[in-house]
This record gives structure tokens, C-alpha cells and sequence, in this order.
């Protein structure tokens, strides 16, 4: 990637989707079930016609699939020459996208006219813990403030596996859950709707080469298996989640939904964005350390909409803020030879920054309800209400560039 | 199922695959890359071949696979006719596949001489931790003997998502993890070998019914979500589960290596050796409830093998000492609309029986190593030593009627 590009391409100044992004996701439209296509400006690039060109010199097959598995699976050397052609056909004003009309016309569309689907069949789901603002937010709330992080918080990304079934693309709804809870004034636990329903802002990234059982991944190597990232909602729900968590962890109060966003925005698109990583003391065991930059800058905001309304800026965070970065987590995730596939997905858990109005979840946000957030329609939320719809964004920006993901959004329906 | 059959073929009366049996599973051997197949006495049926006479009439492509998910997507009255079908052929003397030599000789193989493979692709994986007895000693060991059981242990059956990637056919072998551990007496953690690894000796079953989202299974209509029951080995590394697992649960301490057995022994299979489920106190909320006998009669024993040994049993347990049964774990696991997808599977937990020689685990058999087991060639154990071998076997018996799954066997290989 070179610094500065122009693409003949018209993109809007402020569009996630410039010609230094280029992710990858699956989408359909009325003619086509699920072909891969990347993105620009408000575009899509469907990469199934492009191919019919033979400018990938690859086998068009795989871009006429459900999921990016396999297109993620032909290995980085290749899916990055992919993403570098795609750019150099955007800044050629002679190459044959821009001249052969047809193939324009079959290869552009409208994003508002295709429906984006799940970018990736995620086989196995880790949901990581790893930023010092929110375990250090919950563990004062519900735990202890003079010892708000548990011994082992600061020696090693605490993590546990999730379900994949119930992780749903962006635009999305569902129903508002129910379950077993115990009210902290009653005796006995009692069966109803979830009242405290959350969000949590997360990234997630998707694995890009596989290893085998027995096999560990450093942090010196973890990039190569990392493809890409996307923006993640993991939906909480804390009544359910105060009852049942201990001592095997959450279970029901997150499996009835998660929401990612459409586009994996690649590891290579999101280099120029890396800053240093958190200062972590006591120093980790060797396993764990790393050399370089390894944080990203990533602006996250995250919308609250009743419905029938306007959005409202309820959180404005930064994944720069996490303690762990994506290749502690990873060599920690393997460190016992754990084995990892492609389109596996690893979520960041939930990204607070050290402010008020950094927290990414509302149990923080409204300090456990005791702050409610006032919404320009006047109404206060303490939790999500029924029909309310929370939209995830993310970007990079710096100088002229910018990166970003686009948005990762669904609404609460009442329950079934 | 009639109450007395015999069969025409040659069955070892202490078989496990008798004319009730007829489980399911996946094989190969040189001329085989994968078909689906049954078992009976000391041979597989390869249903792949048998359907070449159009005895079941279906598409008999769909015993051409890697694993059964697609055959048990045809559903229950599709599969379960298939098992009457082959148990009619195998009682009926003029069968079809009694009369016709050559149809006969490419159907029967020796288990010997073929290599079973995973029977299915596990989408997400739960494991569950419904032994009373289990979650006593556990809870005794590490907490307080007054209050071994945690608040809601009783109010509902406390599960955790794992992962599906590591998990092997029996007959596999692994290296012995390494990773974070703080030993009692330290100030920090460490980095090493887990000296701790333990078994589980857990039976796990298969989904056989997809759900949607936003949808719940109820105890009543459980059964026809079960397609059968598999053994399972949840290996566990103690060390680094004691230190990993607070507040979110276990995570490295399990995702190295789990083992299961081929064969998926069908729910319909199971259904003469039904009893009683425990007593429950107190009494579960509504949706948890159910009528009738849901526990199953299945005896458990777990061998130690060391290297060029002899096997020792080190556990003889029992399924009818679970707390909760399949129905409430699937019940509770869908309460909130988690959907489930055929292949899914989830663990039963720890099956520990009331008694020192019943208990599931290692920690749980020498107390926490205060109480080595003595192995027949002179050597004691506290947890599992390089180069044992590990083998759970499992059986139903009830007058002349047995059903077993034959064995879940794995090698603990010294760290890579």
C-alpha cells in the first residue's frame, strides 16, 4: 500500500470504504445468492464478476460462496495480492474495469440495493476480557473497588469460549430474552423477561490460517493468522448473568444473540493505524511479551435509536484502550495447544476508555442504572427498552486516510 | 423395537452392538474415503453399500459423507425407519442382505480392520455440570464443605460453552499442555507443563433438530431435539484451570483435547433402560419441570493403561446419578431462544456417583492427590502420567437386552 492514492472511483471524503480499506464480505441482491465483493465509497465490488475479467488470475469458483472461508483460505499471499490488484485497477484510469463498460456495470452495485450477509461460518467463538476500564468497572460495581481486578487479570487475557450459532450479521433483530434470575430481595430465583438488558462494544477478529492441535501461535507470528477485524455487539443480559455465572461463567445471558458487522476490514488495512499498546506492569511472562506497536487506533461510537427516533451518541471509545492486544490474545489462546480454524472468531470483550462517556456497555455507562442516559426525545434509558435499535461504529482516520468498518447495528424486539 | 429378537448374524452375546443397539457412525479403510455406518456385534455395516439395493429408499448419497449431520438432518422418522429397516434385515433369514453373497460381502466389515472417524461436525459444543456428587467433592475440595453446592446449583443446570475444534475421535493421542499456573506457595504465576491432568469421564449427546432463534425447547418435546448419546473424556488441566478460571470459567485449562466415542448410540436405543431421575429439592421452576422416568441406566467405567501395560479400572459410575437430565439441559439451554443446530453437542459434566470408587475424575478419585490410586503393576497415580492411556467404556444391561458405545480411548503423549 502506498501512502497516498487517488482512485478514479468516486468516493465521498468521509466514506469508511476508501480506497485504502478494500475489505471483504458476502453479500445477494435479487440475481445473485451470495457471491464476495468488497468495498467502495457506497459500492459494492462483487469480485465473482470481476473475476469473470481474469484479473486475480485465481479460480472465480471461490468467490461464488456462502462464507469467506475459502476464500480466506487460499492464504494471505494471495488474498492480499486480491485486495492489491482490486486497488490498482481503482487508481488505473486504463485498466479494464474502468473501460470494459459491461464489466462496470456487472461489478458495481449500490450498497442500499444488495443485503450484506454473514462475512464468515465461525466455527469456534472466543469472547476475550481484556480492557483494564471495563474489568476494572465491573469489579468496583460488583466486587470489591479497592481490588476491583482478580489476581490473575493483569497476567493474562482472560478469555472464555462463546456461541457461534446465535452470532447474527449486522441489520438484524430478535427478541428480548427470558430466563431464570434471582431479584437481589427475593429467596428464590423466578422465571421472566430479562429487565436489565445490555450491550457490550467489541471488536472481534476473524482467524486466517489455521493450525494444528499441539501447535502454538507467538506473538511474533500471530498476524499471519489474523485475516481481518469487525465490529462486534454482545448482547448481555446482566439479570440473567448475576444468577448463573459462578463459578462456570456466562452462559444463557449471551448466547441468545450476538451482532457483527458485514465487512472484515483486513489486518493490512488497519497497519497504518497501530500505536503503542498499554503499559503492562507487573511484566508479563515471556509467552505473552511482544516487540513494536500493537495497539490500533480505532474510533468506536456506539448509537442508541428508539423507534420512530433520532440516534443518539450514547459512547464514544477507542480500541486503542485495550491492556491485551489481538497477539497476546491469540498466543495466549494457544499457548496450551489449543487448535484454531479459519473463521474462527475472537472478540475483544467489552472496550471501555477511561472516561465516563468512554464505557462500552450501558451497565457502566449508567453506572448499574444509577445514572440513567438522557436521550433527545426526552425519555432516559438504563438499559436497552424494547424497539430500540444500537448501531456500532468504527474508523480509522489519520491524515487524509481513513479506514472504517461501516456499521454494526440491531434492534430489541419485544419478547416472543 | 419388539422385546425379543434374534438375529440371523453371528453377535457375541457380551457385545455392546446387539440386534437392539444399531448406532451410528462414520468409517474409512483403504478403499473408503467415508461412509456412513452402523455396527452389530464385531462388524460395521456400511449403509453406503447396503443401500446399493435399495432396502431404505432414500438418496443414498447421503451415506457418502464425512460425518452423519446430513443423514440426521433427514430427521427422526426418516432415520429412525432406517434402524427398524436394518433390524428387520438382520432378523429376517431371506433378507436381502442374508441371500445376496455379494450385496453380504461388501456390506459387513471387521471393526478391526476399519478406522472410525468423528461421527459429526460439531457446530458449538456445551458442557454441562450436572452431577450432584461432582459438584459436591469439587465444591467440598475447593471452597467450603458446608456450602459445597454454589446458590443456584439446585435452581438450574449450570453449563459453559467449550470448544469444538480440539475435540478428537477416540483412538487419538495428544501432547501434554503447557501454561499459566500459580503454584499455591508463589508469588506470581509461572509458565510449565501442567502436572495436573485430569480426566472426565461424561457422556455428551447430539442434537438431531435444528431450532431458530427466539425459539425454546421445552422437557416435553426435548427428545425429539436428541438424536443420541456418545461417552466423553473432558480433559482438564487442573493447574491451569484453578488459576485461569475466575470470573468467566475454564478455558485453556480444557480447549487442548476432548475425546469422544464413534458410534452415537440413538436416544431410541436408550429408551428400555430409562429410570427414575433424582429427586429434586427444592422444586424447579415451571420450565424446568417434567413427567416420567428421563433418567437412563447406563453403566460407566473408566481404565488407566500405562505404557506397555495392562489396563486398571480406576471408576465404575453411572448416568442414573445425574441431577438433571438431558430434557432440563436442553430445556434451560434454550429458555432464552439459543438456537441449536444438528450436530451440536452437549456434555453431560462430571459423572460422579455417590460412592470413592464412582467418582468421574481424578481429583475426585485420589482427592486432590491425597489418595493415589494404586495400578497393578505397582505404580501409583495422582493424575495422569505421560504415555497412559485412558479408556471409557459404557453399556446398558437389562435381563438378555444390552446396548453399549463401546470405548472413548485417547494417549496422553509428553509434552511436544
Amino acid at each position: 500500500m502506498v501512502s497516498s492514492l487517488n482512485s478514479w472511483f468516486t468516493i465521498p471524503e468521509d466514506s469508511d470504504f476508501s480506497i485504502y480499506n478494500l475489505p471483504f464480505g458476502i453479500y445477494s441482491d435479487e440475481n445473485v445468492k451470495h457471491h464476495v465483493c468488497s468495498a467502495i465509497g457506497d459500492y459494492i465490488i462483487d469480485l465473482y464478476e470481476l473475476e469473470s475479467a481474469d484479473v486475480f488470475d485465481i479460480n472465480r469458483s471461490v468467490f461464488d460462496k456462502q462464507f469467506l472461508n475459502d476464500f480466506i483460505e487460499l492464504g494471505k499471499p494471495i488474498t492480499n495480492k486480491v485486495r492489491e490488484k482490486l486497488q490498482n485497477l481503482l487508481c488505473d484510469s486504463n485498466s479494464v474495469l474502468k473501460t470494459n463498460e459491461s464489466l462496470y456495470n456487472h461489478v458495481f452495485k449500490k450498497q442500499s440495493a444488495v443485503k450484506m450477509l454473514m462475512p464468515v461460518k465461525v466455527g469456534d467463538y472466543t469472547d476475550f476480557y481484556s480492557s483494564i476500564d471495563h474489568a476494572t468497572n465491573v469489579g468496583t460495581m460488583f466486587r470489591d473497588p479497592a481490588n476491583a481486578l482478580l489476581p490473575n487479570w493483569k497476567h493474562l487475557p482472560v478469555g472464555y469460549h462463546g456461541r457461534a450459532s446465535s452470532i447474527c450479521v449486522s441489520g438484524h433483530s430478535f427478541h428480548r430474552p427470558q430466563g431464570q434470575q434471582k431479584p437481589a430481595d427475593a429467596d428464590l430465583p423466578v422465571y421472566g423477561l430479562s429487565k436489565l438488558l445490555d450491550i457490550e462494544l467489541e471488536t472481534a477478529f476473524i482467524i486466517g490460517k489455521s493450525t494444528e492441535m499441539g501447535d502454538s501461535i507467538t506473538t511474533a507470528n500471530a498476524q499471519e493468522h489474523i485475516f481481518g477485524m469487525v465490529l462486534f455487539n454482545d448482547w448481555s443480559a446482566r439479570d440473567i448473568q448475576t444468577w448463573e455465572y459462578v463459578p462456570l461463567g456466562p452462559f444463557l445471558a449471551k448466547n441468545f444473540a450476538s451482532t457483527i458487522s458485514p465487512w472484515v476490514v483486513t489486518i493490512e488495512a488497519l497497519e497504518p493505524f497501530r500505536v503503542k499498546g498499554y503499559e503492562q506492569e507487573p511484566k508479563l511472562l515471556p509467552y505473552l511479551q511482544y516487540q513494536g506497536n500493537k495497539n490500533i487506533d480505532i474510533n468506536l461510537e456506539v448509537y442508541l435509536t428508539p423507534q420512530g427516533g433520532t440516534e443518539n451518541k450514547i459512547c464514544t471509545s477507542n480500541y486503542k484502550y485495550m491492556y491485551y492486544t489481538m497477539e497476546q490474545q491469540l498466543a495466549h489462546h494457544t499457548v496450551n495447544g489449543c487448535n484454531v480454524n479459519v473463521g474462527d472468531m475472537m472478540a475483544s470483550g467489552t472496550i471501555s476508555g477511561p472516561q465516563a462517556h468512554e464505557y462500552g456497555s450501558m451497565l457502566e455507562l449508567t453506572w448499574r442504572g444509577t445514572k440513567p442516559i438522557k436521550l433527545n426525545d426526552g425519555t432516559e434509558r438504563k438499559f436497552v427498552n424494547d424497539n430500540d435499535t444500537i448501531t456500532i461504529k468504527g474508523f480509522c482516520q489519520k491524515d487524509e486516510v481513513r479506514v472504517g468498518f461501516g456499521e454494526c447495528t440491531a434492534t430489541l424486539l419485544p419478547a416472543k
